[in-house]
């Protein structure tokens, strides 16, 4: 009689078959419905099987038992639901398919075409040499020592701890975070002025969401990270580039533009790699004083410092309460960890936690605890200490491989801090980017180019090399192999 | 000479104290900067110690060497920086204290305080009766084979799970989403219909967010849950209540309100408990497709029913792909994990998954793979069985009680479902609740008020009774206690 879809428990396959054949009119409105003995036998289930689909039609409204003379299919289906026919899951009528309107934020966020830049997602097999930036070596991480502190967390875990939290974060991981900064970066704050957040990311989008309106200005160093521009464009921001200089973001030509925020990376400017030496902190914090303007920093990797102690954050120099800091645990711990922080001024407090608890009502509470106790008992602080040590040892060969393969034909900027170096190709031309690419993949060298972070794209070839994923011999092989395409003919 | 403050590496300490003083302009700009040979002995450090900190003031501008002449507070701090004295952490002088203009998004939050409302945290010691709702049991968690599954994810965890992953979710988990969904509860959808979201309140907020421009109007049921409202009110909505009858929303007195969304919890009403037959989901249904509405559809708790089988999805029975479903594990899992899903109509997966990139990139990914090894592997069924029956079992002392010890003098409504029933007390007002919950607790009872659910507080007293938490005795003295209290003299 009818078809089971194998799915699930035997009674719902029933239920679903006899839906089925309501929904297309095999059984009209009003007509018997075969008695559950018969459709027993018809299935070859047994009959309280069929007894328990038929409780479900029942209660559900698709049949109608009417005294003394059986079971029928309902009369009052409207003629509609009848010709809605599925015969499989995720089928639909496209003539009827409504399209629905979005709102302003969604139009914005398409037309930035989002999903394209957004994903930072690897796809594919990466090829050997892979010069990839903007993530930790996760061969660095120990994960075993993480497995034995969250799976302590898990397995210990209260009802209370099972529970919903406190929109803001757990005290242990704001207490942690809010010490494990002032002792790294200079970062001054209680730990009441630390929310908790998925990440950087979310942390940029709880200020424009809750700072930002339509048409307000807003100062984005250029180039920059495109994930902050495109987070705050989405929420109606008119973006005003500031040009950097060697010292970074360039105040002087910024006076009078009125920026309700500017977003700043003093510590590892990105992509550039400038770090913001402390006179121009200062600069940068009078002029946001003069221009009643707030500051964004986004102090995403200065963990990572090579030629002396990180320079201590603006939030550190800021009298006024115009920082918003903010940081990733995806560059010391994982990205997939989806942890970060920000650290506000006492007025924004309430703001941002409120929107916190407004879009997630929290973080996920067990890799909080966990991640409180990885730092209290010195595991975040071994990793730091020796990751730092692998990634200046990777660094070193970078540079090193650099100078003897490329010589005078590279300029390498932003080598003091982070992941990632730029380097810009001397005598050769940014249109030629692609074809270098493409011959390098074929050499199994994956080299990234810079245009994609400037609204103008430069007229040099620049390149971003991240060196904390590979071995110091495949970074020196990779450029090596590098510096033969550049030594060969034009493409 | 200087104070040590003890937190971190030595030399960090003795950087920290020398910025101290020049800032505090101790050591006035110009002057000469004590050798580090001197404050090495002053501090009791070893020499090494400070030339450490040295290296790090002279690299950040604090301090500059001149040559022959030895080293020196740096002239080009400006004057503004030399009054900055922060003697402790988190200091501020308070009279240049920032005040930031909120964003009108901002502002809508902050008059919705929804710091007060959005909060779900338990606080306190819980009362021995605690008749909570809006949660599990933790209890009935197999804590024990959770750990065990996500323990084996996160140390076998690869290079590429640890990275970031696709913003709409783990592949494994949208599938077993999918799956679980169209066998239990007529959710017809593709994974790629899924985004897997931090939990329900992030469905909404993305959907009120991508969906919801400032003064559109939406339809929510009248009672409802806050956080529904809130985040739709916040995102600018013109709510519209729509009231409820014995089958759920009534539509017919919502004709020509042009509503761009309607907020709908068919399964399980909340508060009310009403389950929407079929025909009225049907009516809600057409009711939309002759409005141009779009529905949201919250099936918060349904796996919990008690007198047939779940009624499937209004997403099941919709054909013009009008229907966002979302769905959270807080109910079946435990809150704290912060996992949930959506369903979206084919159009919207693109705009939401690029506002969920936008927001927060995407959920953790230990998690995703962890849960989706839970409900493959038959874990999440077993217990969702186990806890079913479980709850059917409080569900029924809380009914009995009800009725041996309150019999006429309460009217139960919404039994059929979830992990709360409302009473309505008769011959007991409104008025009187406060009175009544201040000597409950004094009892060790906790019983909540279904008033804040209101935006017109009944004149009926009507209470929230949250079954899952209590073991059957204890619900059985609770209710007796209660019992007695409202026999008493009219306090």
């Amino acid at each position: 009689m009818w078809t089971l879809d194998g799915q699930g428990p035997l009674y719902q396959q029933v239920y679903r078959a006899a839906r089925r054949a309501i929904l297309s009119a095999e059984l009209p409105p009003g007509t018997r419905f075969p008695s559950s003995r018969a459709l027993a036998a018809d299935l070859g289930v047994s009959r309280n099987t069929v007894i328990l689909a038929y409780d479900q039609l029942l209660a559900e409204g698709y049949i109608a038992t009417r005294e003394g003379s059986g079971t029928f299919v309902a009369t009052e289906l409207p003629e509609d639901l009848t010709e809605t026919i599925r015969t499989d899951r995720g089928e639909r009528d496209s003539d009827a398919i409504f399209t629905p309107r979005l709102s302003a934020y969604g139009e914005r966020l398409g037309d930035l075409d989002r999903g394209k830049e957004l994903t930072w997602e690897q796809r594919g097999t990466p090829p050997r040499f892979d010069f990839r930036y903007g993530r930790p070596n996760l061969l660095d991480f120990p994960q075993d020592t993480w497995c034995r502190v969250l799976g302590r967390r898990a397995r210990r875990a209260s009802a209370r701890q099972l529970d919903y939290g406190p929109p803001a974060g757990r005290e242990e991981l704001r207490s942690a975070v809010a010490e494990y900064l002032w002792r790294s970066r200079g970062v001054v704050c209680t730990p009441g002025q630390v929310v908790i957040v998925n990440g950087s990311q979310q942390a940029l989008d709880l200020a424009a969401r809750t700072l930002i309106d339509p048409g307000d200005r807003v100062v984005i160093e250029e180039p920059h990270y495109p994930g902050a521009r495109l987070a705050l464009e989405a929420a109606g921001a008119e973006v005003v580039p500031g040009a950097l200089d060697a010292d970074g973001l360039d105040v002087r030509a910024l006076a009078g533009v009125g920026a309700r925020l500017a977003y700043v990376t003093p510590a590892h400017q990105f992509p550039s790699g400038v770090s913001m030496p402390v006179q121009r902190r200062l600069d940068v914090l009078a002029w946001a004083e003069r221009e009643g303007t707030l500051l964004f920093e986004d102090d995403y990797d200065s963990e990572f410092r090579y030629s002396a102690r990180p320079v201590e954050a603006l939030q550190g120099l800021d009298r006024s309460g115009r920082v918003l800091y903010a940081g990733t645990f995806s560059k010391l711990m994982f990205p997939a960890l989806r942890l970060g922080y920000m650290v506000l001024p006492a007025a924004l407090v309430r703001p941002i936690t409120n929107a916190k608890a407004t879009v997630d009502t929290g973080c996920p509470a067990l890799e909080q605890l966990a991640l409180a106790d990885f730092i209290k008992e010195g595991h975040f602080d071994r990793h730091l200490r020796r990751s730092r040590t692998r990634n200046a040892k990777r660094r070193e060969a970078l540079l090193q491989a650099l100078h003897q393969y490329l010589g005078d034909r590279a300029e390498v900027s932003g080598s003091n801090a982070g992941l990632h170096v730029l380097i810009w190709l001397r005598g050769f031309a940014a249109r030629r980017l692609p074809a270098l690419r493409r011959r390098a993949a074929e050499q199994g060298v994956a080299v990234y180019p810079v245009t994609p972070y400037f609204r103008t794209p430069p007229a040099r070839a620049g390149l971003l090399l991240g060196f904390a994923a590979l071995p110091e011999s495949e970074i020196d092989e990779g450029i090596k192999r590098l510096s033969k395409l550049l030594a060969g003919p034009e493409t």
